[in-house]
Order: C-alpha cells, then sequence, then structure tokens
C-alpha cells in the first residue's frame, strides 16, 4: 500500500481538490471563493507543421504575480482570504487548474473553421507541492519530496484512466525568465487528448532503439550526480547550456512502475539536482521541468526520464529562442555539455 | 537584370562583406578591426528528438548591446571607431557573421563523443537593412525595402550555390524581448548543412497536399492586409496570439523565382505589416520574422510564405514558452486568431 493518505473535496465551482498527506487529516473545509469555471478551450490542427494548437481564451484573465498575502496556493485561514485550498494545513494538494488548455467537459469546437477542430478534451491540474510560501524542489524535507513524488505517481495513475487521455506531463516552470505567474512552489500536470509532437518523436526512438541504455556507459564526464539506479546527467546533445536529464539506470516507462526504493532514490536526486541549479550562480534558478513517461501505448519501449531546460546561458545571460530555434527547430548551444556538466558537478 | 549593384569587399580577417547599391559606389575602404576569425562549431544528433544541435562555444563573446557610438553596424567614420563595415556610406550591406553557427571551413568535429557528430559546415551572414542607427523594415523608404528585397533575393541565389547547403533562412529577430544584442535594423541568414526539423516537417506537408493553395479560398476573417499576388493574413492555427504569415497567392518556391512586380509587392507588404504592428500597441512591436522558402529538392511542391512570431500577448505581457510548448511540442494560445487579425487589419 502506497505510504500516503489522500482526501478528495469538491470545490464549490465543481473542481476537484486531493490532499495528499502521510498522516490521516480530517479538517472542516473553510469558506470557498466561487466564481464561475466555464472553460471551453478546443484545438485547430497546424496542417503544415503537423500538431494541434490549443485555443484557450479564459486563460488572458489568469491570476499574474499576486502579492504574498493574496496568493491563491497557500493555506487559506479562517476568516481570512479564500485561497484556492480552503483548509488552514495541508501537505501536498492538487485541485483541477482554474486556467485550463484541456477539460474532462470539453464543450464541441466552433464551426466552419478551415482547418480541423477538436475538442480540447483532458484535464490539466496544479500540484502545490507545500503549504510554504517559498522554497523549491531543494528545500523540501526529504519526506516532503517522497510523499510529492508519490503525488505524482498517484496523478499519472488516475488521469492515465481518464477516457480519451493518451499522455501525461507532471511540469514544473520555475522564475520570471519563464514566465512564472505565481511564486508559490508549485507544478502543473497536463493530460492531453493526443500524443504531443516531442513525445511523438521520442516515442519513435525508443521504439527503434533503447536510446537511453546505449548511452548509459558512456556518459562518464556527463554526469552530475547519481543516486542507487539513477542518474543525472547533461545530454551530450543538450540544447540549452544546464540542460539536466535525470532518468533510472533500467528502463522504466514512468513512475508508477517503481518500487518504493525508486521512489525514495528519485525524489533524492530530482531535489539535488536543484540544489545544485541553485548553488551554481548562488540564487533560485529559473528552469522549466518536464517529466517524458511513455504515452499510452508505449509502455513497452518507452524509457522515463525528467528533462530540466534552464534559460540561463551565464549569471547574467539569458538564452532567448528565436530565429533557428522557432523558426527552423535548429538550437544553436553557447557552452559545450562537458563543461556545464563539470560546473554542476562540482556545484555541491 | 536585377535592378542594383552589388560589390565585394574581402575583409581583413578574411570575411566577405557584400555592399549591395541602386547606383553604384566606389568609395574606398577605411581602416579596419582586425580580430581573430577561427569559429569552430560543430553539430551533434540528438538521438531522441531526431535532429542535429549546433555548438557554437566561440559565441559565448559577442556583441552585447553596445551603447550607439560603438554600434558594429553603422557606416565607419575616417579616424573614427571602426565598425563592421569600413565605408562612410553604404545602402545595405551583407557580411560574414563573426560569431557563426555555421562555417564554409568547418574544423573536423571531436572525436569520441557518444552520438554522432558533424562539421558544422554552412555560412552564416548578417544583413545591415540601412545605415540609419534606428528605424525597422516599417520606416524604410520604398525604394530601400525593394533594394533589401533583392538582396535577400541575392542572397538565396548565392547560399544554395555553397556546396553541401541544403536551407537557407533569413530572418530577424526584433526587439530586448526576443534576445537581439544588437538594435541597429538588420537581419540574419543561415545557410544549414541540413533541412531543419520544421522544414523537414512542412516540406511533408506540401509533398502530400498544396496546404496554402487550399487554405487561401477560406482565409475573409483571417486577413490582415494584401497587395496584388500576395496575403498577409493571421494563421486560423496560429501558434502565437498576433501571429502573421505573408505569402504569395500562387505557389512560388522563393523569392528567386519573383517577378520584378511581385518582388515590390513583396516589399510593400512586408513593411506593412511590420507598419501595423508598430501601431498596435503604440511602440516597436518585437518579433522574430522567418522566410520558408524550398529546401533543395522541394521547390516542386514547397509554397514560400513568412512567418512573424511576436512575443507579445498585449500591451504588457509577454507569451513564455514554457511546459507544453517546449517540453511536449504543443502550444496554449490565449488569443483567437479571428480577434488578433482584425486588431491588426484595423490597426492602420
Amino acid at each position: 500500500m502506497p505510504p500516503f493518505f489522500k482526501r478528495l473535496h469538491r470545490k464549490k465551482d465543481g473542481r476537484e481538490l486531493w490532499l495528499y498527506s502521510l498522516t490521516p487529516e480530517e479538517a472542516s473545509p473553510l469558506p470557498e471563493l466561487q466564481e464561475p469555471f466555464h472553460p471551453a478551450p478546443h484545438l485547430r490542427y497546424h496542417p503544415l507543421r503537423g500538431e494541434w494548437v490549443v485555443y484557450a481564451a479564459h486563460r488572458q484573465g489568469r491570476t499574474f504575480l499576486p502579492p504574498k498575502e493574496h496568493c491563491p496556493l497557500c493555506p487559506s485561514q479562517a476568516g481570512g482570504f479564500p485561497t484556492e485550498i480552503p483548509f488552514a494545513a495541508f501537505q501536498v494538494a492538487v485541485f483541477e487548474n482554474r486556467f485550463p488548455s484541456f477539460v474532462e467537459e470539453a464543450p464541441p469546437p466552433p464551426e466552419g473553421l478551415p482547418v480541423p477542430v477538436e475538442a480540447a478534451l483532458g484535464r490539466c491540474e496544479v500540484v502545490v507541492y507545500t503549504p510554504s510560501h517559498t522554497g523549491s524542489l531543494a528545500t523540501l524535507t526529504e519526506e516532503e519530496r517522497l510523499l510529492l513524488a508519490w503525488v505524482w505517481r498517484d496523478r499519472y495513475q488516475a488521469l492515465y484512466a481518464l477516457p480519451g487521455v493518451r499522455f501525461v506531463m507532471p511540469f514544473e516552470n520555475r522564475g520570471e525568465a519563464v514566465g512564472v505567474t505565481l511564486h508559490h512552489p508549485h507544478g502543473q500536470i497536463y493530460a492531453y487528448p493526443f500524443v504531443p509532437p516531442v513525445l511523438e518523436r521520442e516515442s519513435q526512438a525508443f521504439r527503434e532503439r533503447p536510446v537511453l541504455l546505449e548511452l548509459f556507459p558512456h556518459l562518464g564526464p556527463y554526469v552530475v550526480d547519481e543516486e542507487e539506479g539513477f542518474l543525472a546527467f547533461v545530454p551530450p546533445f543538450a540544447r540549452y547550456p544546464y540542460e539536466v536529464w535525470v532518468a533510472p539506470r533500467e528502463r522504466r516507462p514512468g513512475p508508477w512502475t517503481f518500487s518504493e526504493g525508486e521512489m525514495a532514490a528519485f525524489a533524492r536526486l530530482l531535489g539535488r539536482v536543484v540544489a545544485r541549479y541553485d548553488t551554481l550562480f548562488g540564487e533560485p534558478f529559473p528552469y522549466v521541468m518536464v517529466f517524458h513517461a511513455a504515452p499510452l501505448g508505449e509502455e513497452a519501449t518507452f524509457h522515463f526520464h525528467v528533462e530540466f531546460y534552464p534559460p540561463k546561458r551565464t549569471r547574467d545571460r539569458i538564452k532567448y529562442l528565436a530565429g533557428t530555434e522557432l523558426g527552423a527547430g535548429t538550437f544553436v548551444v553557447d557552452a559545450l555539455p562537458e563543461e556545464t556538466a563539470k560546473a554542476l558537478r562540482e556545484a555541491l
């Protein structure tokens, strides 16, 4: 039995809120804001790139860098500002995004468009890592981080069970440099009704050969850190100067197949990668972190891994994606992976 | 005969500089800076995404937002600071990038890496639109913009003639929001030794069907502007809120097949799109602009078009690419193309 408790609270606007904890919690809910929740995203097909684009016009109004006292991800206080989480205490909270790109009850797409359209079926969730307004994957206690890893695993299982979902991706956008709109430590999960283009290409590569298993014996100078059964490394073909991947040494399709020992090693290694990032320039290091687990049907060959894309190329300079990256899909990198791996290895 | 003159000047460090003008120019060169020029980019293969990544470590030292009096793209002045262009006057200047991602004399790639490597053969050029330090495609005179269009056409022909070049892409990064390091109005051209992933996908789509010709009859609410034989429109499947494409109504593989009349219409329409952008929020509008012409061998089916990707989603907000865009390749857009097309149509 997994080492956590979970409790479902249905928010007044109909959204699900799950509270995960290491010990059972029974507190009664506090009053909630009840704002309208009628998201209406839809999909349009890009006929030249061969990919779906999501239109979620309701997102323009989303919360943008609120002051700390109005953080919607903090616990609510009796008599105080009602946050997204109507409880005075929690450990990890997961709720349906109020500004979703995919929803289970997506309305029919608009008619009469000159390209194929579809309903944006699926689900978008917010994962609040901790009740504390500050912190990161690096500053959580080992116990908190392990609980979070179990939450990801549980959400994978819940979301892949939804009808029509073909790919589930936990991710975290960290830092204003990547456009975060809320500073409270949190991530997101998207459950897509299609296999997105990057995962389609990765799936095809894994169907042809065990790319990561072939790479691991040659990773010497690229290894940043390790734990029993897991490696953290700068890929020798990194597209961002300080890109880091975390992967199990043996092929696993996703965290839902990890042993309890693997869960703990994975959580520790993720935390240490972020600690290395934050030590590198002596300040919180912005990044986009994405989990690549097997899309539906790819479980026999896909090798789970986490990819961190940090936008910094030096302490003071951002690597902007521009003409060649956005317009051609070819990345130009200023720093050699051998060197950034060494810097990150020596950072702790 | 094309309506321009061109003159080759070999810079002291060996790089080519081409001066394009409407009337012959004969001025003698002024003194030049002579800094070392030994670029050593190389390519590594990303085995999961199936794409080449360019390593150009020498680029870390490139010029970053210099003060106006040290702009390397301004004309040189006798007795003054030597710029990249050792002439006191010019109309349009094209020179080999001092920090190239591809070079004709690329050294052999490093040995012993755990992924395939190649020399980064090709060429990168800088196109200086005007001797004036300020301005844009919108503020050039009609005559200057037409000369610039002929320069692009001439560079297409020169670069596709280089051995090993498979795709040539003029582009412009405009505004600090997309990371420009020099404000002087200019663009760049990359000549790639492979067909980059985005162009591979577009080529395949065009091989299967004439995607743009099929789209044009249905573009009514998406049209932003037009000229004889050319359309400017927000694609109904735009990935950026104010994305605009410019394309000939009939299929042309690239500007090298335009008639003289088409050259003029194309130049006018590009200028007016930028004028609309700059009017929209009453300030210079940042964007990445890329030209998608036929890669080598795709001339029979590819339909030339220009894509503008502006990073703004409102006057004050940037659309950051984050988890879903960078990690999955699926774009989420806040604004409907029908609405942004209307805003741009009404902007002038």
